[in-house]
């Protein structure tokens, strides 16, 4: 074993050690270790990151260690670093401990210099070969350690083919890459000051450096934050004698799957290129060839491929993405890593290795995310359609949008009030265009990250967004973009997928998937492991008959106020203008018979499963017109007799902040009738639906209390309804009384609350707005993103829980609550239901269920699997 | 000693046993202990009563107890209950272990029957006597056990009189009197249904009930809950021998106080009554006299009485209110008590006697109420005015007020416009009337008690109120109200004292009282015994120094919001209006020369004090005309230009809570500007004053932080926005960073967030607001009086610190902000800062400082010296 500090040699490491040795060190370790070909090299580790970050300087000795592993490799190698006969180059590539693709930075053919050219021409016989090897070095080195804008060398480069009459990089001669090597030389003394280092141990010691310092690049941050990967990791840097697939005619070099990661299919899937190097395959300049054309190109090769990918599959238990190198028909291994997936292809592929028995159903359960399930019930492009995309951004918001393209929140407002689907184009936005986020059907921007404005907003909205779409070169003038090279116009159709990032000209035939076996085979794997029960927020019949589809237990959250609008709007302001005791009673008995066939809708779904109705919370003015409208009618002399009853009911209804006023219980404190109506409603239509034969399970939820005092009260109006209407019907329905815990001191006082509550159900919206000081409205669209981008807070509290105040606030209250009362049922109603992070916690702290919308409930059986599975946290299983 | 459960002979019985034998019971049996003249009795204990309130019936075997001590007491007294000869009567008195005067019942001379009328004649020689005793047992007893409406004794009575041709009760004769007996016995069976108990073991055990009933009457509670006395303590009952004041000639009643209770002077006071029982004294029917008078006409009875009291004073180191009876010539002693009195003489008392040897001065400090300190400090009715008041009702917010009165809300808003001064008259108010209680200098209602809406909101305005005035009669067809007699039209003036709760045609010259030397010298001992520094919100020079005056030790709250209103305003909008950054820096330069200025004026006056800025809180749409009137200018096509600017302005800021949108630091983080301004006008005028040879101690306090990281962010601003302008300056003043806990978030991480602090202080206002989920302004008119007449509520916890919600969250952060930061400075900033119950709240959680409004000052010192002396709770010093 080596006694080094900050460097292990592959020979030394093993997969195990990710946090030590990054994701791609410890897996190039493990290859080696298994006996795969893959390049000698080293590793220097996260902890001497960790040191560079804290000092801003490499540590202490560390270049005295790479010296010592350097000179391994070179015996290894048979070369020497610097050699001008036969140079040893080196591939120096970042690799942290969880995958961040191409957020980092990576140095090839490190330890060329002038005097070696000839030589490495020599000993690879291809001239061309050595020049374009130094003219990459030189573009790299200039870009990532030196600081060059990189344009320049693109720039400079394009004219040199063009000037060359050919039509890419591969029409180019070695004179023409000597040309190249001149004129990047120039361009990196020119923009830093200083000539390229000759020096190849002072070229590795920079790109060590900038490798470290690349950890802490804006679009690395930005991705941690996305992916909630801490920031205090770091990264390794991996140093590997460098082959070349573009080296001579056996040559090559190609990524491949094990399995298809599209479809999830069990063949192995790949690109490769004749003669080049690995970033040619990715940066998709070369139309790249499959695996097949390899079988037949390089049958040995081929061969060897294939065995090694069985091996590693077999080792990994997973499908390995891989980036291997043909040098003279001698495959090497250069990475391999579980490899990424499309959502579907997740379930296929964790469905199907149970089958093979290459693994367990708790890992299958554990292999797909929450999250790709979500993307499976959004629409989506059909996989059937036929589209060339003319750019990808990043996937903000899931969910695939058309649309006519509008550069201006006003346009988009006026054109969608006008009926038309418009799709908002910016290159961000602001507070400001929030009318036009709301009228758009999906929202596109050439700027900003996951966190940006558009990002956190539209996920807020459920719209489907593209943000961060770099290319696009908006020209509010012209009322136009263009993006390479095709320019799209105001009113021109265009698509987004916000699940794939795919921006594509004219209208993509889309679907809603369907659940189908795979996904279904998954989730009830979970529902054996998971010991939270998911119940849905639904007020409807239809929503409630969704939500059971998709595996919903019961109803944690039915909004009673939904049922006061629409046609029953007219009847619920004639109870609010009443001017006598009876317009009143006639008003609330309309409203008893309309309330009572809506809740006989829902129980007919829910045979056998509980409905936790929560009574009437919003302020009354919500069912009035706009006081401000009102107000300009009256200022036109354009009020009826009616708008004036209206006008005077808006003002005496009016508050400076509804959210904080008279609402939830406060409101049946002040008016009992509503809510005795309700009640009766509630419990007329559980004997109704008894006598069908079916099986009423209701539980009555009151709102918003602050203290045990309410509910005490209210409990026994409860009661006394009950009773009385019960006895009415001749009929006896079971059901509990319980109360949301959505205020602070609800919370805080939650042992004597639970004296007199049969359930709490956690309002975490509210919470989060009450321990906050947030209202969600008016801070989501301006603050929060702020705040995320300015990493005030590592995530948006709507819709992750706040573990630090709100998860403390719910874990006390549950505690007192359950000490008070061990039988008292807890769960969560707020939007957080549905929210993988939220059941993690809900999990924890011991709640009965979590809550949430319809389309959520299959994410949360395999979220709350996950929390039993001890499985959650930040990117376990990336 | 007895052997009894439930009832004491006061012969047994002594001055601590307040709570089983209630205050009045204690007191009688410890006069008897001390050998002072107290008629034989017993008590029936609070333990019986709440027996009682429990099972509604009288404890098993209670009356078997009555009848054994009874019997004592006929022994003793010589004669026999039921007596026809010489009957033996009893007086039936509540006794609770708190004082609450007037509010339970009492049943006089029971005992008396048909029968025993001609025996009582000739025993006492006085056959009006008889006939009156037994009318006034046949009174009490009807109403107040049987439940007969009193008013129809009353009315009965009147008749009497008139037919009688006299003036008043006191000119009837023995043959009226017999008359009455018959009408009221008739009365009584009408009513009930049942006739007038001739068995006084019957009537006794039936007053013993009555008395327990009393303990929940509608008064009772409500005195109760003001004055934080708990429910469930219950009543005792004294049963005593009659003495009278009304037979023969050498016979009399009264009440007296040890010293002068209005003035405080150590003279005694006293009214009384020749041949007159105690209610006629208290009914004020007739004219009493002085205790001169009372020296005059019995020299022999006066000169014991004057001894009692020198020995009661003494025994109880403090003025005493009793109650006596001479009864041929002979003093009894009917109840003593610590009696109350006004502030100035509560004040003077206390003073004097440290003065006299009699206490000392933690034990004066004790004597007196902080609220009583604030009384003198709130316009009074001057003691040289000359007034008749038409009516007392209940003082429900101290201060003194006149005005022409007025019956409806809009009369009183549109005559305050037009610049009168009025004076709102209501049954009771309700919210509609929230805009004429704004606009009115004192509100007068006849019905609703200390927690009725017109208590509550009037306490929030701090506009002088009196409530419950039940003589007066509102008509309100006539504009008109009549009380006793006089008839006030709407457009007469009247005052009121909130104080007194005196109600008085014309204009009262009222004086806004100087704290003089007994006030100084009280609170010079507070000073001593307290812990807690007392510091001022105070955002002018003028308002600091009056503070400083009133002994604040420093600023613990300057608003900086105020000093961007007035002729500021253009300023400001200018700068929220700024097309450029040009515009904006300007405006912003100009409003940094001011508030430098505003900022100098202060830290003048606390010289060496340390002085608490808090930056900019508010909402900016604050700073813009309200939204709905600029869209009725809109409506109307009345906009200027620069209302346009403005109604856009108003528009894109508008939020639907502003109350939990973008304010406090969220404004700061967003624009950082105003902060950086701010701090630089705030240390220039530090290093200013430091220039002038005075010490300026500046702290720099962030509003409405929920995370450690907003604080971190800001406070990095500050201190570099400090290095530069002190740079500038070439000065060097130090100065701390704090902020405000006002979030519950904040509450709830208060470890991480003291990392960065060097002081706490709790915003209670908004951290009540947040952990209610309560706006303050829209709930106080609403809901708030709802709750504490339902008795969901206790206190209004925007007066007074909600123990269990805000106080828990309080004192969790403390402590993990002080585990984190032991040197952290905590301190209360919000209204309740001085509250004498919140300040002992303070005390026990160990704050360093509370803050209030200047006129509070005198009454922190004074609650902080309580909470140090370990005295603070209801009634503790009454």
């Amino acid at each position: 074993m080596s006694t080094s500090r900050y460097v292990v040699p592959f020979a030394e490491g093993n997969r195990d050690q990710r946090a030590l040795l990054g994701g791609k060190g410890a897996n190039l370790a493990e290859m080696t270790r298994i006996g795969l070909p893959v390049p000698e090299g080293f590793i220097v580790t996260t902890d001497a990151c960790r040191v560079y970050l804290e000092k801003e300087d490499l540590p202490d000795g560390l270049m005295d260690e790479v010296r010592e592993h350097l000179d391994e490799l070179e015996k290894a190698a048979g070369k020497s670093l610097g050699d001008a006969n036969d140079p040893l180059l080196l591939s120096v590539r970042s690799g942290a401990p969880f995958s961040m693709p191409g957020m980092m930075d990576t140095v090839l053919n490190l330890g060329l210099h002038d005097g070696a050219i000839p030589g490495l021409a020599k000993v690879s016989g291809d001239e061309r070969f050595a020049w374009d090897a130094y003219r990459r070095l030189l573009q790299l080195y200039g870009k990532i350690v030196m600081g060059v804008d990189g344009e320049r060398f693109d720039h400079r480069l394009e004219e040199i083919v063009e000037a060359s009459g050919g039509k890419d990089e591969g029409d180019l001669t070695a004179a023409d890459f000597k040309q190249a090597v001149t004129d990047f030389l120039t361009i990196i003394e020119e923009d830093t000051g200083k000539p390229f280092p000759q020096d190849p141990a002072e070229q590795l010691e920079g790109a060590i450096g900038a490798v470290f310092r690349s950890w802490n690049g804006r679009r690395a941050r930005d991705y941690r934050r996305m992916e909630g990967i801490p920031d205090d990791l770091g990264t390794a840097v991996n140093i590997q004698r460098m082959v070349f697939g573009n080296v001579g005619t056996e040559s090559g070099t190609g990524v491949a799957f094990t399995r298809d990661p599209a479809t999830g299919e069990n063949v192995p899937y790949g690109d490769w290129l004749e003669g080049a190097q690995g970033e040619d395959v990715v940066a998709g300049i070369r139309q790249t060839q499959t695996l097949e054309d390899l079988a037949e190109r390089f049958p040995q090769a081929y061969e060897q491929l294939r065995e090694t990918m069985d091996i590693l599959e077999a080792h990994e238990r997973d499908m390995c993405d891989i980036e291997f190198t043909i040098e003279h028909s001698k495959l090497y291994m250069l990475q391999t890593r579980v490899g990424k997936r499309s959502a579907t292809a997740a379930l296929r592929m964790a469905t199907e290795m149970v089958g093979e028995g290459l693994i367990d159903t708790d890992e299958a359960v554990r292999r797909v995310k929450p999250d790709q399930l979500e993307q499976l019930l959004h629409p989506q492009f059909s996989p059937d359609a036929d589209y060339q995309a003319l750019t990808t951004g990043l996937p903000a918001s899931p969910g695939a949008a058309t649309g006519t393209v509008v550069f201006t929140a006003d346009e988009a407002h006026e054109r969608a009030e006008a009926g038309e689907q418009v799709l908002l184009v910016r290159n961000e936005t602001s507070p400001d265009d929030l009318h036009g986020m709301i009228a758009a059907q999906g929202i596109l921007t050439a700027r900003g990250g996951l966190v940006s404005h558009a990002a956190v907003v539209a996920r807020g909205m459920g719209t489907p967004a593209v943000v961060g779409a770099s290319e696009l070169k908006i020209d509010m003038k012209a009322k136009s973009f263009t993006v390479n090279g095709t320019t799209v116009n105001e009113g021109d159709v265009i698509s987004i997928s916000g699940n794939s990032g795919e921006v594509v000209a004219g209208e993509v035939e889309v679907i809603t998937p369907k659940p189908e076996g795979p996904f279904n085979q998954l989730l009830e794997w979970a529902d054996g492991f998971r010991r939270l029960a998911i119940r849905t927020n639904a007020d409807t019949g239809p929503d409630t008959a969704k939500a059971v589809e998709l595996g919903a237990e019961g109803i944690g959250l039915c909004r009673t106020e939904h049922m006061f609008f629409g046609d029953r709007l007219p009847v619920v302001r004639r109870m609010l203008l009443a001017d006598s005791d009876e317009q009143r009673t006639s008003a609330l008995a309309e409203l008893l018979e309309v309330q009572r066939e809506d809740f006989v809708e829902i129980l007919r779904e829910l045979d056998g499963l509980p409905t936790t109705v929560r009574l009437l919370d919003p302020p009354l003015h919500e069912f009035l017109p706009d006081l401000t409208e009102l107000v300009a009618k009256e200022a036109r002399g354009e009020l009826t007799a009616e708008d004036e009853q209206l006008l005077a009911a808006a003002r005496s209804l009016e508050e400076e902040n509804p959210m904080l006023g008279t609402r939830g219980c406060r409101l049946g404190i002040i008016q009992p009738d509503i809510y005795r109506m309700q009640v009766r409603a509630l419990l007329e239509a559980a004997v109704k639906v008894e006598k069908e034969g079916l099986t009423p399970i209701v539980e009555i939820m009151i709102p918003l209390i602050v203290d045990a005092s309410e509910l005490e009260l209210i409990a026994g109006w409860i009661r006394e309804t009950a009773e009385e209407t019960l006895e009415r019907a001749g009929a006896n329905v079971a059901f509990l009384i319980g109360t949301m815990i959505e205020t602070p001191r609800a919370a805080l006082t939650s042992g004597p609350i639970a004296e007199s509550a049969e359930f709490f159900s956690y309002g975490t919206n509210d919470l989060t707005q009450m321990t906050y000081g947030f209202s969600r409205d008016d801070v989501e669209a301006t603050i929060m993103p702020t705040y995320l981008e300015k990493g005030l807070f590592e995530e948006n509290p709507f819709a992750t829980i706040d573990v630090d105040g709100v998860g403390r606030l719910m874990q006390l209250s549950a505690e007192e609550g359950r000490a008070t009362n061990p039988d008292l049922k807890l769960g969560i109603c707020g939007e957080h239901g549905g929210d993988p992070k939220t059941i993690a916690l809900a999990h924890q702290i011991g709640l009965s269920y979590v809550s949430c919308s319809p389309f959520r409930v299959p994410v949360a059986r395999l979220a709350a699997a996950h929390a039993a599975l001890g499985h959650a946290g930040p990117g376990s299983t990336s």
